[in-house]
């Protein structure tokens, strides 16, 4: 099922436009490059429109807002209007009032196919106030075996009261569109020491998306259970004396070499 | 002849001055130092004449133009004032009219040394409309061995009546001064999986003209022979597991390391 | 003594906020996940003086000015009513008005903890005018052992006229606080073929800082002998075919990987 999502991305090669921060942009052009769609990146107001009507599907990400929130809500009203799957990637909402209310500001006027964040990102825009520590998730928030099941709940919940399949990832990641939730227990705590996993994942779930619109909570879950097997390999492929530089490196190259089979072999995933 | 002009950039390690996008700012950079040169990015407006003016030639590149448009005209007007070498990257035009205006309406107040970009985007310049796959060619606009002959006669025509140097880059690569054109068959497909390797062969052009600004169509040649040796290079390199983040690193090391005589050695290319 | 700087810093963890230019801001953030902190860019002046608020230090870098200016002011007041340490890196001083300027007015008007630039850099900003070329020093400036006593002069009088612990780093570093002086001989000339790599010692510096509040000249002698032993690191595990690129991931690595152990074995420095 998950190795029949990658492959329609590599067939349709869907374009994805990214409206997203300059912080890692070349990860996330590069990781879709990898996963065979291809990256756009465009924020001007003047243009996103277009582009957006020329994509497959768009990335929205908040990690740098300066001059691009314009930009955001109409690329999004776009893609609503022409059924083009939308992600948010609501970076670091909880860490300042601008990011909080941006995010709900977004999932107010936008419909969002799949809103992608860390637990304490999740958490602020469930509750309007969070203790996000900059870009990282609260370890008080960390989904576990043992908060699972609340977790689980917490998120249904989220997904049912927004419309969207929520994708919260951690060390137990859970996607979940309200009535299923996939616990999906791949990855590496290595991913963490690399600057925008989690914005490479967004971009890669967009592509996902637009190669599967009839399926966004399997497509979702493939996207995450990719990025986890992929965490996976390369840190397999890492020599000791390599680091969190080359790791992301051979996390791309992971993406660019994996194969339905091996997702499908090495995926960890129960649905609840 | 085109080993002269790779050791004329090592000799005068130009400054070059890029206003570009901020997607694959970085790998412009080291792609710059890596050839010899010295990058410097800067696109406030309130500063981009004196940075331009400090330095041998301008690389504008409209990838992200998001608040950069007015140092571009500032800084290419300058440039043309003091008769550095300007390169235009015209990244999407063609995919809105944002892009494609800018680009048009760069070419109407600046006089640009080489303008280099993919076929459809080309195209779309000549023509006033565009077919461009966000930053991606279009697959009808290849230029291949059956349309090679079409492709000459267009890039001359572009060349004459812009003035310009037009380098297009892709399976073949066709650089024009009107007069001559190099049809030049180095490089590699995977480059395409690597996000910006048009815009670090833009930059890498800027070294060349600036350090060679006597024949600017054979250092623009120079420069795309010497990005598609060292993708045949990098790929050499490239071990079995090794995908498209590491292949952008084994490319601009192979740019680090490339020599006059490899360069002679492995150009291949005719003059039509 | 500078081994318990580093382990300070992989104890406390600390968020560093950046506002920094966009060709390396993605350097930085692996960096400072490499040596143990947490990084947060965020340079929307409606949001900074929160993200501040949040973080152990403040790093603002003049690397690319367009837009981001009135956020680096708001953030550095707010981190001194905070007493949180502030770094600046004051790229490109000299290279255009609005850089120096930038710079000293930012000097004038926060209390900077320490500022760490190339020595022509340092010089514009003691003097009013400068001969910076670009991003890189002036070869007629640098700091070498003929030159070295009136350049420890010249360090320790800025340190003592700005109050900040001044960083000037090149092939000889100097890092001074007005009384004493650390001549640091660590580091590789091919660093300098690696863009940012000044951008990303000064986001180390502020997590050395952040993690060793009450010292910030040690903090600061830390950081700089940190990167420079990771500069030699990373040149020893290069193999001939890598270039530039390479480099850059394995000194990115060689931080991550670094301990305290073995930077006291390899740090050379003397205090003057």
């Amino acid at each position: 099922m998950l190795g029949e999502k990658l492959e329609n991305v590599r067939k349709t090669a869907p374009l994805i436009h990214n409206i997203t921060n300059y912080v890692t942009a070349n990860d996330c052009a590069n990781i879709l490059l990898a996963c065979g769609a291809s990256p756009t990146m465009a924020d001007d107001a003047a243009e996103v429109e277009e582009i957006t009507a020329l994509s497959g599907a768009l990335n929205i990400n908040i990690g740098t807002l300066n001059a691009m929130v314009t930009g955001m809500f109409l690329a999004g009203k776009r893609a609503n209007a022409l059924g083009r799957p939308v992600v948010l990637d609501p970076v670091g909402a909880g860490a300042s009032r601008l990011r909080t209310d941006t995010a709900r500001r977004l999932i107010e006027a936008i419909r969002f196919t799949v809103i992608r964040g860390n637990i304490s990102e999740i958490k602020t825009l469930a509750s309007g106030s969070g203790t996000t520590k900059g870009v990282d998730a609260d370890a008080a928030d960390a989904v576990t075996e043992e908060t699972l099941e609340t977790a689980v709940a917490f998120v249904k919940a989220f997904a049912g009261k927004t419309g969207a399949v929520a994708a919260v990832t951690g060390a137990i990641d859970l996607v979940s569109d309200a009535e299923r939730t996939f616990v999906i227990r791949n990855g590496r705590p290595l991913m963490g020491c690399v600057t925008g996993t989690g914005c490479m994942l967004s971009a890669m779930t967009a592509a996902y998306l637009a190669a599967n619109p009839e399926c966004p909570l399997e497509a979702a879950a493939a996207a995450v259970c990719a990025m986890g097997v992929c965490g996976e390999i390369a840190q397999e492929r890492l020599r000791p004396e390599e680091g969190n530089a080359t790791y992301r490196n051979r996390l791309i190259d992971a993406v660019y070499h994996l194969d339905a089979k091996t997702l499908e072999g090495r995926a960890r995933y129960e649905i609840r």
